[in-house]
This record gives C-alpha cells, sequence and structure tokens, in this order.
C-alpha cells in the first residue's frame, strides 16, 4: 500500500471511552424517564464521543454521491442499461432525482463524483456540477480478471479520503455516504461474500429488480468472479480490485477519511455498505465513526450490517441507493445532536425525578 | 352525543380512492426502479390522496401536546409523582424539553394544551403560552367510579376538534399529537383493553418504568376499573369517560379533527394512540388521515397498531410521549411529499427505463 494511504489509515483511533461514559451520564441527568428516547440517546453518546463535547453540531452536512460504471454489467446482471449512470448523473445535476429532494430535506448538499462513468461528463466537471476523481472508463469485467488494478483500488480509495479532506476544511460535520452505477449490487455482493464468507446465493438479491433467470445468472457471475480472480479476504485493497468497484471504492475512502477526520458518516444502503465493510477492513475503528441510515430492502443488506455490528436508525423498505437513505436518516442524527445539546436536565427544568 | 360533535364525525368521509390511483400511477413513473423508495411511496399516496393533488403540501407543521392529570395515580400506578405533569407543562414552554427539540429540528410548532392538570396554570394561560381547555382538575380515579362523566368526555373531543379547526384556518397542513399527563399509561392500557378484547395482563406495560411489583398492581387497578365502569366498546364516548382521560379525549378530538379537516395527522406513541383507538371507533374513516410515527417500546402499543392496521415508520425504541415520535416522524412525511411533488420522471429526466 503507498505511503499516504497508509498514513491515513493508520492515524484512524477509536473514539474515546472517557468521552462516552461522560455523554452517557450527562443524558442520564435529562428530564425524561430514563433511556425513553431510545435509540436518540445511543445516537447523541456516540456524536458526543466523536466530536468530543456533549454539546455535538452536526448542522453543515454533505452527501456524496460516488458514480462509477461496472465492466461486469456486460455480463447481464441488472435490469437497467448501463446509460442509466451517465442519465442519471445529469439527473443528479439538474436537482431532480430523489437524492436531491431528500438531501434538500436534510439541509445537506449533494456533491457528485465521477469515480469512473463510462461517458464523456467533462463538461459537467468543467462547469463544476460535479467532481471529477475518474480513474477510468469504467472497471473491467470482473468475470474475467480483476476489476482493476490494486493501483486504481488504492486511488479509488484516496479519492475519497481527499474529497472529505477539502469538505472538512470548508465545515461539514456530517458526512453521507451514496452511489450511483447500474450494476454495482453485483460487485458489493461479491465483497460481502467474500469478507463474511457466506454462499454468493444467500447474499445477492433483486438490485433494481431482476428476473428469477437473471438472479440465477448474477449468481453465476459473482461466483465464477470470486474463482477466476481468488480476492483475499485478509487483503482489502486486493478484494476491492479484484471484485470491487471505483464507486465502492470512492466509498470506502470517504468512510476513512471520515474516521480520520473524526466526522460522523451516515453509510446508505447495500451498496456503501459494501464501502464500509472495505473501510472496516483496512481500520477496524472506523466503524465508530459510522452510522447505519437504514435497512435495505435487498436481502443481503443484513449480513453486511451484521459484520459491522450496526443497527440501522430506518426500515422503510428502501432499495435505491443514491445516498437517499443516508440522507433521510440525516435529520435523525440533527435531532439526536440537538437532544444532547439543548434539553434540560431534571435539575434545571426544576422537574422532579421517579420515586424510589 | 351533542349534534355539534354528531355533525362533525358525520362529515369525516374516507380518503378518494381515485385519487390514490392517480398518485400511484404519477409515482410510478419517477425516475427510480419501480418501488424503490419503499414506504414513502406509500406515505406520498397517502398525502396526494387526503390533499388531492399530486403536490401535496406538509410544510406548516404542528405538534399539539395534550396534557392533563388522571386520579388513578392515587392507586400508585406511576414512578413519578403528579407534580411532574405542571412541571412539564412549564419545561415544554421554556422550550426546555425533548418535544421543543425534536418539534424544532421538524420546523413545527408546539401547542400545548392544559385539557385539565392538577395545578394551576391560569399564569401560562393568560400569557398565551398555553390553550387552557381544562376540563377539571384531573380525572377521577377511575378504579373507583368513571374517570369523567359523558358531558366531560364529549367537551374532551370538541376541544381537540375546536383546536385543529383553528389551526387549519391559520395555514397548518400538517398535525402531529402527543401527551404528558403522569399515569396516563393506565387508562390508554385500559381503553386497548376494551376495544380489542385482549386481556389487561397483556396489554400493560411499565410506563416512564414501574418495578414488577408495580406492574402487577398497575394490572390489578385496571381490572378493577374496567370490572365496576364495564365501559361499552360499541360506545366510543363511554370508554373514553369510563376509563379515559383529558388528555386522551382532546387527542382523540385532534385526530378527528384532522379527518373532518382533511389534515394528515402524525399519531405519538402508545397515550396518542389509545386516542386513535377512540377516534377510530367513533369515525373508522378517520384512520385515512392517521400516520403512526413509531413502534413504542411500551408493549401494548404493537396491539394498538394492529386495531388500526397502521405501519409505523420509525422503530428507534422510544417511550416518553410528548409528541416526540411525531415530531420526528415529520422529517419522513416531509421528504415523502417532496418526493411527489418534486422528483422528476423518467422522461422528464431523460432516462431510459428498465430493459424488458
Amino acid at each position: 500500500m503507498n505511503r499516504e494511504l497508509q498514513a491515513i489509515i493508520s492515524g484512524i483511533k477509536p473514539v474515546s471511552r472517557e468521552w462516552r461514559l461522560q455523554a452517557r451520564e450527562y443524558l442520564n441527568q435529562l428530564a425524561i424517564p430514563q433511556g425513553s428516547l431510545g435509540e436518540l440517546l445511543v445516537l447523541a453518546e456516540q456524536l458526543a464521543a466523536i466530536k468530543e463535547t456533549i454539546k455535538p453540531s452536526v448542522h453543515k452536512k454533505a452527501v456524496i454521491t460516488m458514480a462509477g460504471d461496472n465492466g461486469v454489467v456486460a455480463e447481464g446482471v441488472s435490469a437497467f442499461p448501463q446509460e442509466v449512470t451517465p442519465q442519471m448523473v445529469h439527473n443528479f445535476v439538474r436537482g431532480g432525482a430523489a437524492v436531491n429532494v431528500l438531501a434538500g430535506v436534510a439541509g445537506a448538499q449533494v456533491f457528485v463524483v465521477d469515480m469512473g462513468v463510462a461517458a464523456d461528463l467533462t463538461d459537467l466537471a468543467r462547469e463544476e456540477k460535479i467532481l471529477s476523481y475518474r480513474i477510468s472508463k469504467g472497471t473491467a469485467n470482473m468475470a474475467k480478471g480483476p476489476a482493476m488494478t490494486r493501483a486504481q483500488a488504492e486511488q479509488a480509495l484516496q479519492s475519497g479520503i481527499e474529497i472529505v479532506g477539502n469538505l472538512v476544511r470548508d465545515g461539514v460535520e456530517l458526512l453521507g455516504t451514496g452511489d450511483m452505477g447500474i450494476g454495482n449490487t453485483t460487485p458489493s455482493s461479491a465483497i460481502l461474500a467474500v469478507f463474511s464468507g457466506r454462499p454468493v446465493r444467500e447474499v445477492t438479491g433483486r438490485g433494481t429488480g431482476i428476473s428469477d433467470a437473471t438472479l440465477a445468472n448474477k449468481v453465476r457471475v459473482i461466483e465464477q468472479a470470486i474463482a477466476i480472480n481468488k480476492p483475499d479476504p485478509e487483503d482489502p485493497v486486493d478484494v476491492l480490485a479484484k471484485v470491487g468497484g471505483f464507486e465502492i471504492g470512492g466509498i470506502a475512502g470517504v468512510i476513512l477519511g471520515a474516521a480520520y477526520y473524526r466526522v460522523p458518516v451516515v453509510v446508505d444502503g447495500f451498496i456503501s455498505t459494501a464501502g464500509a465493510l472495505v473501510a472496516k477492513a483496512l481500520a477496524p475503528a472506523a466503524v465508530d465513526y459510522m452510522i447505519a441510515a437504514h435497512r435495505s430492502q435487498e436481502y443481503g443488506h443484513r449480513f453486511m450490517l451484521e459484520e459491522l455490528g450496526l443497527h440501522p436508525l430506518l426500515d422503510l423498505k428502501l432499495r435505491l441507493g443514491e445516498g437517499t437513505g443516508a440522507a433521510l436518516a440525516m435529520n435523525i442524527v440533527e435531532a439526536a445532536a440537538q437532544v444532547i445539546s439543548k434539553m434540560l436536565t431534571f435539575e434545571a427544568a426544576g422537574v422532579s425525578g421517579a420515586e424510589a
């Protein structure tokens, strides 16, 4: 691994146990029956520990939507044609997509990143409507060989880290991940199968809505990609390079960057959580900075959350990606931050406690 | 039942089936894999049908927190002393409670209503910091006789309806319910037991956190209240009067008002949903206007949701009341409204559809 990337990964530290305890003690004094705000209190504790303050702010929010194409679509694994990736990038830029609407509701800015879309997006990049971190015109077909080189995998990770560094310097306090890439549930399932050791059949779902026949083919393609490439679960960059995607690598980089810069990151659904698996494999402490947005309808997502030990905030049968679940969950993160920052304690509010 | 109340109840109509279908057809054209926004689409369809437009607005939001005291606290059913009800009303007015913080995050105004708190709140009412619809200094002890008279029960319902009428005239587009009243999980469990026919033991929980011994006593008290009063499940006003509470009647009134004025209403947790049971028993079509905010940690809440046929938006282990769950869920309702109002269709966005 190149030295720069290694330095970032080594710089990722677990959140402070002392701050966790201090936050918990403070939350127990709020004028509510103890524990009665449930998951909001758990989240408030995490935010306080990450930011090392009992008044954590997550006001300035950004959703990073990583776009890339996947050579494996040549195997017929998706219900949608590859041209939809750049079409949706244009839709994001126009503000008409779900992630734009939901980020708007959350008060988050959307940053669309070309990690390697199989189309010419230089106009959008020149007009600064997207960020260009383009590695190549889509990955290679992983059913025939590695999806990318090891250097490209490291480049994808570093791109995500660099983007986060820039946003943090601009004052962003809460990050969300997102993806766009036709066919990218296929590498995501492959990554999950490799890291979890679960059979491909168990972790592969219908993505955007494929038929039984296409699903059977998708399972076969993933099995073949793993058999041919032999990704080593002990070497996360190897896994990303052989059966990953540029956008997945970018997302993993965003999560590593968030952990390095000590900013909470809301992880979207299936594809984003595949990125989170790569990030955790590289830096186990990165999990401390992750917030699972929602439980995706894509069946294998539950196994990813299990690998990470995360409990999702929402369960609304979403399976869209783009960062939509992350955007939607950001309001709950904001709520948790404000609960610990703004609520009064029993003492300050002059409210009697529970009777002995 | 008095004629005015009867007229409101008769005026509650189911939402338009035509508008539901029209909204569904429109949502299917949005540039996303069909159904991939899950529950947001179901909610968007409901909002469109309630407001009879495919651009429903829920921008102006109000949470109505109904406060009242319950004579049954004399039986030792709660972990907190009765003085906490007025203390928390003061905390709401000061803006330091959870409902204030979460309503703030949702962009909703909080209206605190004195439905019958066992303390003098005239100063707050005079300063217009709360709405005074005070019926009496708390209900009577339902373990010894009816909690209130039939006239008082009707007055509680009409108060909620009147408040909604005023808010709707002020342009409120989305309502949320909330409660404050020490001991009020006890009448809520009683209402659930009467309407569902389930054993009291099954529908009675720990409220703000009572011990095993207090829980056993609480079950006994509810069983006694039902045995003594013999509430008639076919006569919802009778149930409310005999084993209800002023704040629960107020909440039922808010829900009836919402349905009458065709405004969606986000129903908070256990106490609010007890109010929803009363509203549904009076006007089954009122359910069309309800949105279940969350699944409460109070065990019996699941049976209430089952009675109503509602699926909650959130499951965050909340059990606080006040309207906190309703406030937190309002952002998701806003998201659903904006999804249908603002997203582009495949055609408008120039995005290719799924391949055959």
